[in-house]
């Protein structure tokens, strides 16, 4: 058989482990992986690793928010992803009322569509759970949308869901085989901490981090499991930031609850005294960034398999748009970039330093979230059938994080300065090559929406 | 020395164990415990045990409820607990606003005063937190009272606290060595199920128990106990009821939360089943009546000293007030009698039946009770220098419970037909015996308000 | 590329999962993994699932015992394996002083290379740890043995180790980055039960059981984890049969001991009733089956990871050499036929009845075996360069076990009468067919000796 | 009623707490303990604590051993006793073979009987498991001692049992109601290292703790209690040193094994760096003296309520007889001082430095050990009918631990140069005063044989 390319000489990883092979490549699809294959094609990738494409599950391009839209748009953001080793991205369709998800859902895609470089999937974010939703999300589902994202806190930006309305909503999800994934924070007690330092004249960066101390995710997320867990359904925790949720996650997965997390490099690589430098303000995000102990936990977490996926929580928001914080922190806009030093950054600080193994890193980054979001076997494997969604990456380029060398729509990055063992230098979406030799030669639309299939048995 | 009374013969018990004594009485306090003690007046207790009387820290006597008022006024609820064998009890001023606190509290010791019986003390229940709640705590610690309810439920009562309310009480009680104890249910989620039982049609006495599944308790507990924890105070469990959430307790205790908690009769002896029978609603408390695997995780948790009380959550309606449920569960008056059993069940199903021995018997019914409240060692103790509040227990006496031999206002009884192995026969508060051989002797009036002590070092 | 044969149409399946592709080979080597892959010659896998083959690292052929020889030669042996969709087993060399191990391990090469039809190693079973053992440990690494073999029973046979044997043994085997695995019972318990029921004239065949209470083999393994632990090297359990022994691993493993365990198939499939019937010594094994619950415990510590691998035992005894035991337990030659029914045994009671899924079978009869003793990834995967060991399964094909369709030299097998939902119809041991359509076509003597590399980082 | 005795105006404590009041005393006995009582004598204890006598139940006084006899006879230690407020000691009559036991413990009462000045009982040491000691069972609990002592090491003195020995006396002890206490040690691990250090020639007393790691502890601790589960029967842990050890127990504990355990004021207040001075070998026990960071988890042991009795091990040796060592570890006398200084030493580390609160001091000096070995109530507490064995403890007494103030038969203290913030000042032993302001003011034999009952049902 003859291949329209083959990536040769690499060693191809799994999570089961690696092992030298060429890759090849028919039209979009993986068709073998093997030795001394050859096609009309070649990319050498002796001395590389060949990964299958990274998945980031949460990204939030050009997304508006507080007065101001996030700065990576979906061409930006995307490309970024490809520079980075992240073949496909899950953003979110956040409901803005009266519009229904549905007509979110295709507003959104519009969006994306002519931008995208890299494929994508969409979230469904529902924050008015009642009727309408009930009757339209078999509609959801049949449009390659299994999961929904809820948000325990944003009240005042009408986001906001109540117990009643989580456990309808996973309830409800389960019937099809979805999965409700929630921003777990306590509003309550967000609102009395920052009220609190209000009257005590205190807005500084680091009020951001005194205002949401650990129990205000904690608590969430131990409330939410126990709604899943009494409607019985699946659930997903995004961003989780503190090492005692990810206890509580591990003993909840232990007595049996179909509950499953994310956390991000920017919990497991930095920590709170960054607000109080000037740039702070950088480095807000909702939950924020935390201790060096919790840093300590949720890489145990990811080791243990606790926590299945690091994700980034891309929201870019610029040095300029970060001004508008003036001084108060609940000004600030909350995001940084992410999708494109995600790869790098786990590798290095995961596998080169000794906390995980090159299949761990594989598993976390790329089986695992395909696998958990209904993309699993066409994303996130180097197998036959699959899509040909490849990183070739060099363990041997040292790289240090900068903003100048970056594709992200950012003057700075929160990773600035850290050194990286290791870069990817090609990236393949579907056979196509976009990323080669560390340069961009993709092109804005041709990333596709993926169907995504349930993530659940349909209990029908 | 020269007794105005002795005890003689009988085997004393507590929390360490038993051993044959006399026990000689002075005015209102016990002062001796020896051997062949002589007074001018002398009580025969060979044969008997001598315990320390029993406290019920849990009690609504005369409470305006559901458009009634409960059935059992501060004289026929405390003659019950008298005949009980409880010699004090903590009943509860709840603040209906705009009366402060403080006025609550007097005008409920204007309505207990002239009628009580034994002794007892009150909880100040806060209904609504804020600036005035903080300026008359010192007022309501300098009256004796350094406990404190909030209700996580009854919002449409307006008696429902935020989480933020409660974090606030608990870290404001704390400053002066109090604690706040809370009714621990999830408002959120009952209102869902009962809102899903209407559409349906549902409204018999047993969706009572289907409309407050165990999440609606445990999921409140564990909120609690976050909440708590965070604030950096004390925190009580009133009336927990199921299994999981004793787990739940046993595992922040572990971990060093300061929790404590109840749980009543009702829940180690009865189950859900009685919810459909024709008088189901005699049944009906919140939270409900639950399984049988709930009594027997409740009884392991008191055996291993995770749950350190019993109560009773007294709070009785006859049948003739049962009645105004009129088929609809919610209409239920929720309550039923209790204190007067309390004693002779604990004894017969814990003791004789091998779940506690004596002594854990008397922890929980006496020693910990009054420790836990700030009485201790003025109650819950057989001990020189101690209130003489002395129960005289019959081991033989065999006494099968019916509503017609019992003290207490109610046309029936929840426990009814259940044979005790044991009864208590003479009770005495302060000196004076107000029960002689299972005859009510006291009076109206004679029981006090007892000014009790800060639970916790104050922080100041 | 042309390549010599391709087996096509298959779901190939590994750890991670599955999918559909043709596997090409070229020699004795996987080639390819991929769609529409051509050779030379072709075998039809369409409908039927193409797994790596499996390993056994637990067998005992032609094993002198109890005076008479284990009834399954290399030959018969292996051929059963071929059968059963093994490809690789790992038998014991055990030194009989006074010679050598590397003597022994020459000679038991000398014995099986002639006579074995699929690839094999040997474990260095080792029964007089002294300065000899330790000067020869270079040799036994370069023989590409990095496994040992102790024994805590077996004083009157001359093979039991002490405890300080085995901590040196573990120490010193680190060293080299190997792994020390033990018989681990307890001996003198065993001795005291069997003294007692001796008095009692007790000797029949349930005796087994009576004598070998979990006890004498929990307690055993709870020590030598311990010592493993204080040596700071890897250990391995054979053949764990008590459900208590599993959760003692999984909580060593979870505090971080290097322990890994394996348990075989007559653990998680029989129970000690079967010592009651007149075919009971059929059923002998030292550790006996247990029971139902020590099963289910089994199955729930496969399911979760903390055992990693199941193997068999194989120590055939047909029922002439079982008539030794004459009515006397003790004299029973104690072992029984298992490698040809393993792979569909776990496949039906493991996959077809929901305890495991695919992957986790691959898991567990393939990859964690090949990983754990040092043969990854050139044994137990379907990677491109691994070795062409390949079995071909055919999902639908119903099975009832009988001795009388199964290739081992003995007639009976302990799970007679199962009915296994799938078979294996194909088996190819580096890119040979041995078995074609259940029939067997390989020949003795085409089996090698793998040499396996260090299972840790060497210590150096 | 005129008293003998009255102890006035003291705080009484009990483990339920402390109250003021007089404690009455006629003849040996305690009679009332009341306000305002009267007796012929009187003795002062305003501003002091009344506790009841403490117990210490691992004594080996004048105890032939290494070739010596340890310095401290029965009278010089009970001596101690008294000084250091215990009141009752349990010393052993272990077997020499071929002596019976009974005889052992006829023996050693003769010793004791005309020497001790405080109340003892004997633990029964069984060297030589068998038919013998069955028989001679029933014969021991009439003597009143039900428990026995076993050790697992000190083969080579003939007194090590193995397994099946400690399978059979635990068993063998039940049917009585009695309970096996071990010296849990692993002889082969300790033979190990001893001899490995002998190879590198190392002999310096720091080699005892090298040679002696935790494992050789909590293996042994781990096998007792597995073989204690399995038969059946109570077991206690003498003098447990390592905090991983207390983690066992309290597993073992929470999974219902009958497991209890001792440790000693060595454990836990001295560390292992002490063996390094000059005077190292004064420090030298069995086990060997740990970690700051065991020392830290047994006083968490103790708090929790896992360990429930301290208790000494004292074995004195004076510093001419430690000389014996000459420079080799294992010729130590082990053995050292304790009696004297345990209650003012747990007082003031445990009480005054917030580890235990008074009512846990007095349960673990007195109360549980009572319990624990058959003694309660006649022994431990200060209730009426009981032992007038009672301590006056001036909490206000500074005291710096020198042995020139000890009434040991020793030239120097473990507990050197440690201030005491309080101490004993008068003892009484069963109503008579044998210490008197510091002063020691009892006799050679006033002190009796206290015949203990069983400490369980007999299963009969």
């Amino acid at each position: 058989m003859s291949y329209d390319l083959v990536i040769k000489g690499g060693e191809v990883v799994s999570s089961s482990g690696s092992f030298k092979a060429d890759v090849a490549i028919v039209h979009e699809k993986i068709a073998a992986v093997g030795l001394e294959l050859e096609g009309r094609h070649t990319v050498d990738a002796a001395g590389k690793l060949v990964l299958p494409g990274a998945l980031d599950v949460h990204t939030h391009f050009q997304l508006p928010f507080c007065g101001t839209v996030s700065a990576d748009d979906f061409f930006t953001g995307s490309r970024a992803a490809a520079m980075g080793g992240v073949t496909t991205f899950i953003d979110f369709a956040i409901q803005s009322r009266p519009a229904s998800v549905m007509q979110t859902i295709e507003a959104r895609k519009a969006e994306a569509d002519p931008r995208v470089c890299v494929d994508y999937s969409l979230h469904a974010g529902i924050t008015d759970w009642n009727e309408d939703r009930v009757a339209e999300m078999p509609d959801i589902f049949a449009a390659g949308i299994p999961t929904f994202k809820m948000f325990m806190i944003y009240k005042s930006e009408g986001w906001q869901s109540t117990d009643a309305d989580i456990y309808c909503a996973v309830r409800e999800a389960d019937r099809y085989g979805g999965m409700v994934g929630l921003h777990a924070e306590n509003d309550d007690l967000i609102n009395l901490f920052q009220a609190e330092a209000e009257q005590e004249g205190r807005r500084g960066m680091y009020v951001h981090a005194l205002t949401r101390p650990p129990v205000t995710e904690t608590e969430a997320i131990s409330r939410a499991i126990q709604i899943a867990e009494a409607a019985g359904g699946a659930l997903y925790i995004f961003h989780m930031s503190t090492g005692r949720a990810a206890d509580i996650l591990k003993e909840a997965r232990a007595r049996g609850v179909d509950v499953q997390a994310e956390t991000c490099p920017q919990y497991l690589l930095l920590d709170d005294q960054l607000f109080k430098r000037p740039d702070g303000p950088h480095f807000g995000t909702c939950p924020p960034i935390r201790k060096p102990w919790d840093q300590q936990r949720l890489w145990e977490r990811l080791e243990d398999g606790t926590v299945e996926v690091v994700s980034t929580d891309t929201c870019t928001f610029n040095s300029q748009q970060k001004k508008m914080w003036q001084g108060d922190y609940r000004k600030t806009p909350f995001g940084m970039p992410g999708i494109e030093t995600m790869l790098p950054l786990t590798y290095t600080k995961g596998v080169v330093e000794g906390r995980l193994d090159l299949g761990q890193m594989v598993a976390i980054l790329s089986e695992n979230p395909a696998r958990v979001f209904g993309m699993w076997p066409r994303k996130g494997t180097i197998s036959p059938g699959s899509d040909a969604d490849i990183v070739i990456f060099d363990p041997r380029l040292e790289v240090t994080i900068s903003h100048r060398h970056l594709a992200t729509n950012c003057d700075y990055s929160p990773f600035e300065g850290m050194v990286c063992k290791g870069w990817p230098t090609t990236t393949m979406v579907r056979g196509r090559i976009v990323v080669e030799n560390r340069q961009f030669v993709g092109e804005a639309g041709y990333g596709r929406f993926i169907e995504r299939h349930p993530v659940r048995s349909p209990r029908a």
